[in-house]
């Protein structure tokens, strides 16, 4: 095969030690092909830069034409995952493909792939699905036994580092965390950032759990708690989305100006840190491109424009607003 | 067949006159069934109460366990949707379904059946989707030929009338209505009971029209035209969803205080409605809820609770804020 003759079937079939029906299935991702032997035919795919010029109309029609996506139970209730949604929905159709939502977990959806959002370890569906033999890339890892073919990432325990830098660099000496669980990579990642900062400036952590999908009255009250139990607090860090807007109303209540008295930060962006009085300082997740980004991952395996065990990083933004200028 | 005694699919087929195997294949809705035999075995299969007892878990496993969704382009743009989409959602997992949201057109998707949301006479999607012999239900009427075999709606040109009789109450007397074209049901209510009630009150109404998807900023310019053409609109409705909170700013900058010197109200409610300066009179369309209910309506056509030409009213709400209430 010379350098600019294309590679064919055959030739991925060959390299990958499997026959041109297998290879062919491995890259649909439709047939009853082994993890292992998957990964091979991708890989020899993706090294002879394979791509189905001729046959993708054929490959196109045996597909489903469509992928599925599943995300947390909290979906519904989270702007988060709506824009992760709709980005997720924004690359499969530019790739002409449809989005079905998984929440049921009746049966193995008929998808071409996978692409699963925070997977819980502790998710008896995503487990499922993580095991259905298709296609998958999740947004962070999967904390759980196995990995994704594809995963979307971001730094989030080094963006809160910089989070903690910043209101140490605004006067406080005595941050606390209210975080979810480490059952999300997500939560771990926040929780570990937090203490690592802790560690390195010797302070003790200051952590409250909190259930992943707990409301944020929820989460109001146990700031109200940790506050009332460790009065010296000067800054809070929310981890659950949404959180820490009703966290100025209940200082306030308790005498005590947000941005001023306590200094108070959100690991998630939204219009409600945007409109909080004061704004609240957040790390903006741009939730929309991690989802175009994991669609965009799952075509690129499916084509075998990348390699499973393919990590992207999805970059993540410190936004500082007037809730922790206090200088 | 004593009153106590459950119809069987034996007596639903007797009675729509056809055979055991379209009987089920129309209460599937999955067979090769026209649309008029469905409508009769559905319509036999209501009156008869038939429920698919014994064999539902047969069905069950006969479905593909997904409803399909389809909603205008502007999806990924409007709070709306997303929040009309995620009803349907929580509709379809209430029902142990899952949703495939159809944005491709690539093929008629393998779904139970079908939810569209505002369609559009001249969406050539919707038509393939109308005309797919999937039991359907629409939010708003269908505006081209044909109808679905359900339809959720509200009463639009009813509420727009109230909300005018409350503009002329907070003395309003030149009212003028920003609005989209009239191909998809929803913006034709509006605009027809704009017209009603201008009619019913000697008024030329003074009309703009925009596109559907048009973005804020078009039509905040369309406003700004129509200001300085008719400089004596003292009431300004806007038809698309969040574009009202744009015109405050661009009356301030006029030397015009919004909700004084020009009253204005948004036909869509939404978070940026009642966070603007002043807050926005607006109709709560209860976009999550209309998605709910279009789920569970399409589930009763499924299971013969309902029969084809279902319309069920999905009650909306004229919210008074500050931006009408001079008096």
């Amino acid at each position: 095969m010379g350098p600019d003759e294309p590679a064919t079937l055959l030739t991925v079939a060959r390299t990958a030690g499997v026959s041109k029906t297998t290879a062919s299935d491995a890259l649909r991702g439709s047939g009853r092909v082994s993890a292992e032997t998957k990964a091979r035919v991708l890989a020899a795919a993706a090294a002879l830069g394979y791509v189905p010029n001729g046959s993708a109309r054929h490959l196109r029609r045996a597909s489903t034409g469509t992928i599925g996506l599943h995300v947390p139970e909290v979906l519904t209730r989270s702007v988060y995952y709506m824009a992760f949604v709709f980005g997720v929905v924004q690359g499969a159709a530019d790739n002409d493909y449809d989005v079905t939502l998984i929440t049921s977990g009746r049966r193995t959806p008929r998808v071409d792939g996978l692409v699963l959002g925070d997977p819980m370890a502790d998710d008896p569906l995503v487990a499922r699905l993580m095991g259905a033999g298709l296609p998958t890339v999740t947004c962070e890892r999967f904390p759980g036994a196995g990995q994704a073919d594809g995963v979307v990432l971001s730094q989030h325990a080094e963006t809160v580092g910089a989070l903690m830098d910043h209101l140490s660099a605004s006067g406080a000496s005595r941050p606390a965390l209210i975080v979810a669980g480490d059952a999300s990579d997500w939560a771990a990642a926040v929780h570990g950032g937090f203490r690592d900062w802790c560690a390195r400036h010797d302070l003790e952590p200051l952590v409250r759990t909190v259930p992943f999908d707990a409301p944020a009255d929820e989460v109001r009250r146990a700031a109200r708690e940790l506050l009332a139990l460790r009065p010296e607090i000067d800054a809070l860090v929310c981890g659950p989305a949404g959180a820490a807007a009703g966290i100025g109303p209940l200082l306030r209540e308790e005498g005590r100006v947000p941005g001023r008295d306590l200094l108070l930060a959100s690991c998630v962006d939204s219009q409600a840190m945007q409109l909080a009085d004061p704004p609240i300082t957040s790390i903006d997740l741009r939730p929309r491109e991690a989802g175009v980004r994991c669609a965009e991952l799952l075509f690129d395996l499916l084509a075998g424009r990348a390699r499973p065990g393919a990590e992207r990083v999805h970059p993540i933004e410190l936004i500082v607003r007037d809730s922790t200028r206090r200088a």
